[in-house]
């Protein structure tokens, strides 16, 4: 085994950086998890690192997930002399701060459905996005659980069938490319309160799982989302063909996570990066076997 | 003209998103950059999204750059029985919120002296990293000034012929870039308070510019930063060679603002996407006429 965490002081605030080998194969994992989106019909997009508040708190975000939340704020320069900040803590008190208007993301969806706020859309939109997540945690651990981390997400709106078959499609997907990374993955139901924890929409959670996680040893690597219309009616995202709410659901790929794993189980950078470049080739013949030649 | 820039709700709080022309030109720029910091030596890395806002106050940003400045912060679930969100506003109110420990951002190098922090390096240290970076400012114009944008820089660390070497190059390739580019370039001296403003080094500064800034119309796309052994110093960065503190100096490009003038010189994002292509395949071959056979 010759891989080591990054031994960075940033690493115990969940915020280590990344050295060339990790940077490389993360971007090699992003370009591939993209690629798949493209190649089913997603657009690629960009979306912006901060959010409102007040559209997160209509998303139920501070309700359910309060404890991970982190929010940003300009300081207070009207209210104090001077920045305020305080050197025997190391933080600015909240008094120094203006009130917080912005939210850091939890999760790269959540952008992509306030971007689509209002709008009437296709019965099968795609689209694809790599974002900076944050999670405040208990503890933190290099590259399996950090504060902000990267997830590439591949969005489904539109009509029920279409959000279904997206899941369908994209587990097969993700279990195909663990099979030739030689990296054996379990998939379990799991469980996040999207929906009012007393709610009609909660107690269906229970009988129908809504998220379902790919996990390497004990660690979630990836997860299949599924939200029904919830995300279509808050957010107002209508089908063009029947006006009704979109359905929505989505494939996250947790890429700091997935170097864990590779490395974990490939025991260096380059046998890691050497199984992915591998792993492409392979998957991508059998696509052309499947479906023709890919252009 | 067929270009708009993006019309989203995002636009006017300075965080719009990206469509997929947008996502691609910016990406290929971004790759572009990045592989001159590469085949001049630099390491690409990945530096942390959030940094310990203890770092950035040692580092003089808030005595500085205050009314710039954005930090982060948890809610505090301890005080507030319910998170506390206020519909009527769309903020946390500050007593909401635990002391603020982190500092986004407003910089892509801040990240890589921190990371170097109490090391010693090679007279010839280059590094290249891309970030997300973030500024208040009193109004916002999409693709122009924004609050959350990306910064690619390339960074020198170590002794004083090493950094400035750095800059002379770099201005070289920026200029040759732009004019492939057929964009017109200014070159102009600029001012950052980086150094204390009364201090010694504020009166050099006057005396000679640490920053020239590349505009486009009266749009700085780039600029050329010298801080002589400014962060050296504050981080205690050491030269392998003599044990003094390391010189430092970057090149930065602010990746959305390049969309911004290749757009509005070029007409399209096809037209604009060509013209970086066609800049590439030039000043590459170029490089080989001068260099020998890039590999």
């Amino acid at each position: 085994m010759t891989v080591t965490t990054p031994a960075n002081v940033g690493e115990t605030r969940g915020l280590p950086s990344l050295g060339p080998e990790a940077t490389a194969l993360l971007r090699l994992l992003d370009d591939t998890f993209e690629s798949w989106g493209v190649a089913a019909g997603a657009r690629p997009m960009t979306m912006p690192p901060l959010l409102p508040a007040a559209d997160l708190a209509r998303l139920d975000y501070y309700d359910n997930f309060p404890h991970q939340a982190v929010v940003a704020a300009p300081l207070d320069l009207e209210r104090r002399e001077s920045s305020a900040f305080c050197t025997d803590t190391g933080c600015f008190p909240c008094d120094a701060l203006e009130p917080a208007a912005l939210g850091l993301p939890s999760a790269s969806c959540y952008a992509v459905y306030l971007d689509h706020q209002g709008q009437q859309v296709a019965d099968d939109t795609l689209v694809t996005v790599c974002s900076w997540c944050f999670r405040k945690e208990t503890h933190y651990e290099g590259m399996r659980r950090q504060l902000g981390f990267r997830m590439r997400e591949i969005v489904a709106i539109g009509a029920r069938e279409h959000a279904e078959t997206h899941l369908t499609d994209f587990t097969a997907r993700v279990q195909a490319f663990a099979e030739a990374l030689d990296l054996p993955l379990r998939r379990e139901a799991a469980c996040d309160p999207f929906f009012d924890k007393g709610g009609s929409k909660a107690l269906l959670q229970r009988l129908t799982p809504v998220k379902h996680e790919f996990l390497y040893e004990d660690l979630a690597i990836a997860s299949v989302n599924t939200h029904r219309n919830f995300f279509g009616e808050r957010c107002d995202i209508t089908l063009t063909s029947s006006g009704g709410p979109a359905f929505t659901s989505c494939v996250a790929f947790g890429l700091e996570r997935w170097l864990s794993a590779l490395t974990r189980r490939h025991g260096s950078w380059e046998a890691a990066t050497q199984a992915v470049l591998d792993a492409n080739a392979r998957t991508r013949a059998d696509a052309s076997v499947a479906a023709g030649p890919v252009i």
